[in-house]
């Protein structure tokens, strides 16, 4: 089979870990451990998270005191070029013969969209209320709440075509395991004169990987996260996993709140348009997931 | 014919300019309108310098507060995704039907390579006599003279093998306009327990050039940078340009001061491993050296 997988941001960096390279590099290596074992019988392209890569190279951006802060395609870029390092770096470690590359992948959005005057993407660290203030005014950043403090909000614009895709299809064809979209991708539009040029957003990364898995035939697109399967009822006493759902099933529910929703959104997108099986699930259960024994199975 | 560009710093940032993003948008531009007009003719593959890039990246990475810098392998892959970016949405608008992919390349050196002993590779800004102390006794690094002042030196150890050659390979002939191993490539190593790692170091982009040139069955290895060819008596009363040489003459000459040591280095191995031409000229010239009406042309 060929499957499309969408690692989430834990994959890299968990909750609270400082942001470092070694930390990372720890990470991606037990990360690439379970991607390898999912290589061994299949053709895998995988997709990555960004958030805190992206996050810390805005910070870093802001901080150098002679030059512009760099715009959110440019960082995107960045954080494609590093994440990619060190995910293709752990894979040739645990496969020596694969053939493993990474592809610089930009993601075309609507000029028009309308996320562009209603960003909703939290990125980069937690802020306190006054710092929220200065920040708005200062920068013109969106402020949004996260619990009791701030976070900086971006557009998240849905993902229209990639214009890599031939090459893509060139590598997977061929039997090259493929790392590409990281981040959703980097955001261009086309503007009024017919240009491309980089926008400041962040595409959703598993909507990126749905479109992806479509338009790469993917067998199955399986999305990893640091959580075992969808859950109806998450938190409350009713709270269960679900093994299996159909798209209309999934549709009925409000998944919006925490990251659950663009997940089963790319879900239902992926099912409906090829009437094949997505799955959402633990990245430590990859191989179980894709036998059909963990995570939420989705299917038309 | 099949050619490999090697672009160098200058094509995004020029000396004494704002190291901003709008800057180096603007300078890409102006190169991509030179490398569309090779494109129209010739099979290209662009690789690109990082110097400035890497220099500003580390020290963003050195002024965030909690978390520990990143190591150069990070910051080299970081860079590529950056210009690459840059790179491939100037050329799309130039060429809109067609094919571009940025690949990230990684090169292997060897890890008892001299160059870990001793940097020679000046990057990022210069500082006083008092910053430079501060810096070798805070951080370790290795600082040389540049005039009256000091700069970071790294090491830039010879570039050995590209793993990402095959899927190079196979983008190349299907027609792909490919842009790699900027930077020289992210340099990894094998250590002792044969596991590839990355290392603190710059790889010289035109000897990585050189070293894809022949792996890639380049016709011409085309180096552009901003003087109009190699000189001899450079600065001096005898000064002037060579239209033509052979890698004997060159060999016969020290040119080790300044940047155009390795780019005669590079040409030299590349002619003499394949007995093709390598050039060397200004990046607005690229066409007509392309045509032997400019520049420098290496020959056996």
């Amino acid at each position: 089979m060929r499957l499309l997988v969408a690692l989430g941001g834990n994959a890299l960096l968990r909750r609270g870990e400082p942001a470092d390279a070694a930390t990372q590099r720890r990470n991606v290596e037990d990360a690439a451990a379970g991607l390898a074992e999912l290589a061994a019988e299949h053709d895998l392209v995988i997709t990555h998270g960004n958030g805190p890569q992206v996050g810390l190279l805005a910070l870093q951006s802001e901080s150098y005191r002679d030059v512009t802060p760099y715009p959110l395609d440019v960082l995107g870029a960045e954080s494609e070029g590093m994440v990619g390092h060190l995910l293709e770096l752990a894979l040739r470690n645990q496969m020596p013969e694969r053939d493993i590359a990474t592809l610089l992948t930009e993601t075309v959005v609507d000029p028009d969209d309308p996320a562009f005057t209603t960003p909703t993407k939290p990125i980069g660290p937690v802020y306190s209320g006054a710092e929220a203030t200065r920040l708005r005014d200062e920068r013109g950043w969106v402020m949004g709440r996260d619990g009791d403090r701030y976070r900086r909000l971006v557009p998240s614009p849905e993902p229209r075509a990639i214009p890599e895709l031939r090459s893509l299809r060139l590598l997977v064809d061929a039997g090259v395991l493929v790392i590409c979209a990281g981040g959703g991708g980097i955001p261009v539009t086309v503007g009024a004169d017919g240009r491309l040029r980089g926008v400041e957003g962040v595409v959703d990364k598993d909507l990126t990987a749905a479109l992806l898995a479509r338009r790469l035939d993917a067998d199955l697109l399986l999305m990893l996260t640091d959580v075992d399967a969808v859950h109806l009822g998450w938190g409350t006493e009713d709270d269960h996993a679900l093994r299996e759902a159909t798209v209309d099933e999934l549709r009925a529910v409000d998944f919006a709140a925490g990251s659950m929703g663009p997940k089963v959104e790319a879900a239902c997108r992926f099912v409906d348009g090829t009437g094949r099986t997505a799955a959402i699930g633990a990245l430590g259960d990859a191989g179980r997931i894709v036998r059909g024994e963990a995570g939420t199975l989705v299917r038309a």
